[in-house]
């Protein structure tokens, strides 16, 4: 095709959209250091506690009726669940069901929240075709890596983003259309058009955040990566230049954006590093001043009665989790002012403090409506301070420098089987809670993934 | 909820997004004026010949193919086809029939397509649910109303609105999904919801057309409108501000937009009668120049020999209708040169013009490539200018103020038959065609609209 239009950036030589669907075709377990390999398996089993832990709520249960009602085939599990469903729908629900508590995993620089739709959308495929462990991960560290980096190029600098747009909603629906395309092993050109295809489907805004809807837009990713990649595979095309085309991806959803981040150093550096797990279900904005309260919890223990607090705070935390008086648990996973309050009256930051007993709890919503927020944009990302005045007149200062979870220091081993028994602890018995965290830590070696953990799950 | 962030807009007392839920849930064929009632069943009329027409097409066989790959239930036709599928992809695939021959409505100030979305999401519903014909034209009218209204806002000034964007994409899905809801009886709240989840749904841009996936985004819009109706009605819950919140809708696809444009008027102004169908099956934007171009072709008759043309035309034609050598059929429909050539070549603007011959046809492709497009920002939309050079040594001109299909110069009923026939014929034999012809021509007065004419289409 030839486009004759003045702006037209379609003649230029530096094909993105080709390079990517180049390395998504060809990437392979054998291609991945040891220390990418270990990440994609602790995703993998971050993701599978977070989808156990959801698979209760409301949101899930609703989402899990639709698809009965529309009747896809019994290809695949609606995880914590007995039905089953085609592998879109499955792949869309059970990525809901992984972040509707807020404890899916997060790309810091970005705000991005990778693994559940990645995940989601190739654990439904290998549901209904055998795939071996290591083409299983290596197909899921795809999918973040590609998301990842186009996160990187749509937020990061020089790109003008504008920080209302959903980041997972815009580059999550690629990474788990290339994912799933690197299964279905298609060639350069299908992937290519999987790329499109998906992409064609990216979008979402955060002021569906507080509701389900905000968890909504993930599951809608992943299932519009099963769709892009099994529509590529019949022949179903795409422009072969949609990342970077004039009218294009990068065009409509960012100014001035640095495409190169993409691709710059793809199979040497590794984005899915920065990838980080969350040790407290809610916005990953909020951990840094979680930390910084906890921090001051543990100066005054459980004698001690905050009366105040005044926290200084990078801009994000307050934009992105600005809801001052949240009335259920959706609207706590973007409320600084309730994961504060509760994190000092009860010393603690799990799943019992987003629940409504502890969002009604006298206490805790006193403490809420007595917190000061300050932004402040020499605070980083990773940091926060916290200044809380006790009901003895003393006041107890805290500092974080790098939250817990982000890179410096990250969740341990340990941390991710704790949090996984918590999560999958909610629906199954202890037995079965260990025998499936040992298949997904084991997932490497697994001779059919699906087929071996959908029988761990039913 | 209160959201405490300084540039917060949800406090404001104008909620327009719960003003087109409290519309779109009390909107009833008694309300709809008569030449209202009229356009809706053209618009029907028109969209069924395209369904019809568009459904041989590759990419409505993979789309289908692959609907059929996930195995939803046997609730609704593929229109041309023996299969039947659940109503979410039934929608999908046949709004990519219904598009995919670039003969769907548009409404030309924004360049819009609101029947393919609406109505294919509609009539899948009302395959599987009892619909009487009334509360079906007044559903579909009430999708269309407000996917243009919505386009207008995003488009019109005073926003500053990337043309990258495909505004069908990010309009459609809202129309179909109040559509659907409409006829579900969701109340206010979750016809809001159902607005909601919409918005989360869309999306797309420019940078596809010419390929299957400039197709696909129509489709899934449809589908994302099955989606969100049907969420909301179990309760699915989104933001009640989704359209005008800080961080919504508006806020990251459009800047500076005059949101009121969505509601001024509403059930007063029908913004539905701006909407057009197309006399020829190509990009809206290309019909002014092809009506110049049959003007010039009935100047010189069969006898003349053009080789050479100049055109002068509104910058939109150019920048959303610029390839310059399609090709495929799909590459054709965005191609003002190849529509210019076969006009003055064949002085016909069919089907035929848009098939593999007439593009290879080596007359076609020599005029084609000795075209000239001049364009102007004092052309209306509606409006071009041919001059076109003969064999014989004359120059003749043409200049069309209203091009054929715009408000002024509408399509009359004999048209849009005519058009039905030659789109339907490439399906059905006569009598089949006239037979649902009728029942599209009458739909008003159905008992069960689904039933009655799926039964004819079977």
């Amino acid at each position: 095709m030839n486009i004759q239009s003045p702006e037209s950036k379609q003649s230029q030589p530096l094909a993105i959209t080709r390079k990517l669907a180049r390395y998504a075709a060809q990437a392979r377990y054998s291609m991945l250091p040891d220390n990418v390999r270990l990440e994609a398996s602790r995703a993998f089993l971050n993701w599978m506690g977070c989808a156990l832990g959801g698979s209760r709520e409301p949101a899930v249960q609703l989402a899990a009726a639709t698809a009965a009602e529309l009747g896809g085939g019994p290809q695949a599990s609606i995880i914590g669940h007995a039905q089953r469903t085609d592998i879109a729908s499955a792949a869309f629900v059970n990525c809901i069901s992984s972040s509707v508590l807020g404890f899916d995993d997060a790309h810091l620089a970005t705000v991005t929240h990778p693994s559940g739709p990645v995940s989601s959308a190739v654990f439904a495929w290998s549901e209904k075709n055998a795939v071996r462990g290591d083409a299983f991960l290596a197909a899921l560290a795809l999918g973040i890596e590609i998301t990842c980096r186009l996160s990187n190029v749509l937020v990061l600098p020089p790109s003008k983003f504008n920080v209302g747009f959903y980041v997972t909603g815009l580059t999550a629906p690629i990474g788990a259309a290339v994912a799933v395309g690197n299964l279905l092993q298609l060639d350069e050109e299908r992937m290519n058009w999987a790329i499109s295809i998906a992409a064609s489907q990216t979008g979402g805004f955060r002021a569906t955040h507080g509701t389900m809807t905000a968890h909504f837009r993930p599951g809608h990713a992943a299932r519009s990566g099963v769709w892009a990649a099994l529509l590529a595979q019949r022949g179903f095309t795409g422009n072969q230049f949609a990342l970077e085309a004039d009218k294009g991806f990068v065009d409509v959803f960012s100014v001035g954006a640095d495409l190169e981040r993409a691709v710059n150093g793809l199979g040497e550096h590794h984005e899915l590093l920065n990838n980080a797990y969350k040790p407290y279900p809610c916005g990953i904005v909020i951990h840094p001043t979680l930390d910084a309260c906890l921090d001051v919890h543990g100066q005054y223990g459980k004698g001690g009665v905050p009366v105040r607090a005044k926290l200084r705070v990078h801009p994000l935390a307050l934009s992105l989790c600005g809801i001052r008086e949240p009335a259920t648990t959706l609207e706590s996973l973007n409320s600084l002012y309730h994961w504060a309050a509760a994190a000092l009256v009860r010393g603690r930051a799990g799943v019992p403090e987003m629940l409504p007993d502890c969002i009604a709890d006298p206490r805790v919503a006193q403490l809420r409506s007595r917190i000061e927020v300050v932004t402040d944009p020499g605070v980083g990302t990773e940091q926060a301070e916290a200044e809380v005045a006790l009901a003895d007149g003393r006041t107890l200062q805290a500092r974080v420098l790098h939250a817990r979870g982000s890179k410096v220091r990250p969740m341990t081993d340990q941390d991710l089987d704790a949090k996984f028994r918590s999560q999958a602890g909610l629906v199954f018995p202890a037995e079965r809670v260990e025998k499936l965290r040992e298949l997904c830590h084991g997932a490497a070696s697994l001779r059919n993934v699906g087929r071996e953990i959908a029988a761990a799950l039913s």
